[in-house]
């Protein structure tokens, strides 16, 4: 596939990430200030090889709707934060007490699970004072106080952290398919479709723009999850960075193994061609979105 | 002594206290959406018992530049709430270990480290997001914003996270004075000074008055902090709702430990006139702020 400027979307997933890392760089506390160890450990985490999707996301969907990538890096930023604070946490001993993350240690199995803690709760306030501080998105305070609310409401009790209890709770358990969707939308799909919204609020997208931009977030987010359930049954260890059916070790429902491989492929599959047909009414700048649909279903290639 | 209006100091603090539970009971997010468990731990913290300090204070500087404290509910819960998510974290088992805090088990101990670390989670995202809700402080965005802003430093890498790594890394060393006083202006000062200066700057407060309300702010949070280092010397358990010489224990340095008990009242007192002298250019409605500067120190009494 070709991106919008006919570069193929390894390079413009590359070009983006490293805009992205580059402004994270810039946007985070100077090290001068507070102790060392916390910043080393937001460091740690926050360049641990991520592939940065929730930001370049937010880039994207800013595209889509015609605006400039470059004014919505502060936002982009705070929201690769907010999910590095959620993956500190959710590895912790109490929760998923994972030891590896993208093939190196965890947070906490290096600065213990006290640090770990502090530097996911560093990164998730940090988040917020970035998107609050005057530079990100320049004047329009409207559109930054809608983008603070959207991206609270995600993260919050309604969504990733509610999803996550939901998941904590539902370990060891049978999950209904229904419940396990509910799992997912709030962990992972809420922040998703916020990453896409935040975007298009930042380049002054129409509410009909951003209602559909928010359907093809939802089901980017549901095919993302079912994604890396079907890389946990199938997938090896090098592209998840964590041992192959971790999840399932610990007794937690997957699509695959609540309706099987086959019937989760192909559910992975409409989701994509959904999330795509919603963007049939926008132009050639909305290919990079439309682009990373198919990118989601590829991993499991 | 008596408040703004001829009341005992105590029935103001009673009164406003009343307010800030029947307001942190209508802003928290509503128990029909999200896990059930998730709801119930938040709100056992939030309900076990604060003084709520942080959101009177916010309401009494609010007061002291004219302005109405009710616009300021919404800025004051927040506080509160983050104030909560920090005392959660602090006594989890890979913290401070505590089993108790104001006399009744810790969140860790009644849900598990788990639910607790969700639950602090989602008070300070809960926070920000009620910060960045249209009704807080009505369409006034940029008062909005700095507020946001300042509350994210307070409660971030260079404030009380910063200040809680510091402690943490403190444990079982002999801290100097000088980096004693820097914990605690980072882990208890920055947000009883947050808590002040956002009441300014939410009622609408000059320059001038903004940098003389943040000295008084900067001068009571490290009073608080020696008050409480005494009283966990010399008071019972009863008051502090745990163990007497808790930190003590926990090898913990202190002041009355460093520098003596005489000459940590004699700083006390200083500290609590300092407080009281920076608020000489105000009228009678800073009384209650006055009064609040003697109430740390009377905790002692």
């Amino acid at each position: 596939m070709q991106s919008a400027k006919g570069a193929p979307l390894e390079a413009y997933l590359a070009e983006r990430k490293a805009l992205i890392d580059d402004a994270l760089e810039r946007f985070l506390p100077g090290a001068e200030d507070g102790p060392e160890i916390i910043h080393q450990a937001v460091r740690y985490s926050l360049f641990a090889g991520g592939k940065r999707i929730r930001p370049i996301l937010c880039l994207a969907a800013a595209e889509a709707v015609g605006g400039g990538g470059q004014d919505c890096l502060p936002c982009a930023c705070a929201l690769e934060m907010i999910h590095t604070y959620s993956l500190i946490h959710d590895d912790l001993p109490a929760m998923d007490n994972d030891d590896y993350r993208r093939g190196i240690a965890t947070s906490h199995r290096v600065f213990g699970a006290g640090i770990a803690i502090l530097a996911g709760d560093a990164l998730l306030t940090e988040a917020f004072q970035l998107l609050s501080r005057p530079e990100c998105t320049g004047g329009d305070m409207e559109k930054r106080l809608r983008v603070i609310n959207l991206i609270a409401r995600a993260a919050g009790m309604i969504g990733m952290v509610g999803g996550q209890v939901m998941d904590l709770q539902g370990e060891g358990k049978s999950v209904p398919l229904e419940i396990l969707a509910d799992i997912h939308r709030r962990k992972t799909g809420a922040m998703l479709t916020a990453a896409v919204v935040s975007g298009a609020i930042l380049a002054g997208a129409t509410a009909a723009q951003t209602a559909v931009l928010s359907r093809y977030g939802q089901d980017i987010g549901l095919a993302f999850q079912i994604a890396d359930d079907i890389l946990n049954v199938t997938g090896d260890s090098a592209l998840m960075g964590k041992g192959t059916g971790s999840d399932i070790s610990r007794g937690k429902t997957t699509f695959p193994a609540l309706i099987g491989l086959e019937v989760s492929r192909n559910h992975l599959t409409e989701l994509v061609a959904g999330a795509a047909a919603h963007l049939a009414g926008f132009n050639h700048r909305a290919d990079p979105l439309r682009q990373i649909a198919g990118y989601i279903m590829d991993r499991n290639r």
